[in-house]
């Protein structure tokens, strides 16, 4: 187990908004990641909500705009936040936004020259969780999962992908399908190469098809989204939903658009929504 | 009357966060700030609350994460974020933060070379307020001031000069007395020159003492500013406050610091507070 160096501490809203960072087996590079816990009694533990980034993020996007403290201390959720790539002199990139470093799409990527470092599904699913397990006062029997545009894709495909450990899933303007948009084929054809029955795994749609299950799934989507026709499509979603018998509460924003300014409007809809189920 | 130039406007909380940039006739460049106007019924005018920020900061800090939207939009408040100086190449400039760009204090310089672009205090007093009038659903009548650090002082300093415009004034950490503390020293030895005489109409406590009064003052002041011994010195504005019977509401906050985790906290506290008087 790697050791945890802090970056900062800052009291919020009766609890503590950090940033630390970690040596990571899995991406072989530091990786930086924010947590927030709130106030409590010596000896309590608390659930643990993770929040996906989007394309270009950093752990610091969702800490600064997401509007998230007030109402995640007054439910007692801790709140993790991870970097959404590994990063740094050494680790493969591209000069596009969507590819590379700010862009790992939560895959273990197996193609050169990413699959050294590019291990995101292993460390959202495994390493990390056993960091915030040993050294946060996290109760990891009550987790939940939820994101933004890449991060929602991620969201959703881990909490497929692990029903078990996340009790509750939601999304805020996710990529529903990898392999039905742009940025979908570009970094998984990147990551994993041309044989897309390898993309299935980071497909929400096609786990679903597939036979993943979770309960239920809350996705907030803005009508003003720039990417909602080309790459988010939350039909696909809806269509995949209903022949599988996922309740899915898909609530389309009248004039939201893809921003933080979107997220932090709805984030106290999606807090209550995992606090209830946590 | 200078036009407006948007840009960018986003939906946030049933209302619209803008930023807009028009061409100073006070600073002689072209200035940036953001306004928040809340969701409201067609012809209906809205109270106005100013925010002033501190050292380094543009309109941005705050409209990112200063957590104000979700409350004002609630309170049908208006929130005018202004830029803290004249910026652009040809404005002039101090390699330290807290001179120069980045750092207006507020005041109609005298000295040069700031004289001829340092006129914030006329830009916040008379400029911005017309075009915000003219240009947004602006009760005018109805205007509360607020702000941080160099901007409490902001706050504090236009609030005494102005008790007939402002029928609320609050501040975050700010420093209440330019003559007491090295940043005042050097910005106003800067901006206006040597005879601390003319320092008095920017100094919070020496307004008071020379016979502004309000009817009553909200400050929210962390125990773990870093800043708080040497340049804040909320004392002073106590007892300021008590020779001339001012109330004054002064709460310590054990544990926060002089960051934007604290000001987020204690949003919706001021957000009450200025809607309770407007």
């Amino acid at each position: 187990m790697s050791s945890l160096t802090t970056i900062s501490e800052n009291k919020a809203f009766g609890g503590v908004q950090g940033v630390y960072s970690h040596a990571s087996a899995e991406t072989k590079t530091d990786m930086t990641f924010a947590v927030f816990v709130p106030g409590r009694e010596d000896g309590v533990k608390l659930p643990v909500l993770w929040y996906l980034s989007g394309l270009t993020c950093t752990h610091a996007n969702v800490m600064d705009k997401g509007e998230y403290r007030r109402l995640a201390s007054e439910l007692g959720l801790i709140i993790v936040c991870p970097d959404t790539s590994p990063r740094g002199e050494g680790v493969p990139d591209d000069e596009a936004y969507d590819m590379g470093q700010g862009a790992g799409f939560y895959v273990n990527a197996t193609e050169e020259p990413w699959a050294a470092n590019f291990r995101m599904r292993s460390y959202i699913e495994q390493e990390l969780p056993a960091l915030i397990a040993q050294q946060f006062p996290a109760d990891m029997e009550r987790q939940g999962i939820f994101g933004h545009s890449m991060g929602g894709h991620g969201a959703l495909t881990i909490g497929l992908r692990n029903p078990d450990r996340f009790k509750s899933v939601s999304a805020f303007a996710p990529i529903v399908s990898s392999l039905n948009c742009p940025w979908g084929h570009k970094a998984l054809g990147g990551y994993l190469g041309t044989d897309q029955s390898t993309w299935r795994d980071y497909d929400a749609c096609a786990l679903i098809e597939d036979g993943a299950r979770v309960a239920n799934i809350l996705v907030d989507q803005g009508t003003a989204d720039q990417f909602l026709e080309e790459q988010l499509k939350p039909d696909l979603l809806v269509a995949a939903c209903e022949r599988a018998a996922i309740p899915l509460t898909l609530n389309m924003r009248e004039g939201y658009d893809h921003s933080y300014f979107t997220i932090s409007t709805f984030m106290d809809d999606h807090l209550r929504w995992h606090a209830e189920r946590l």
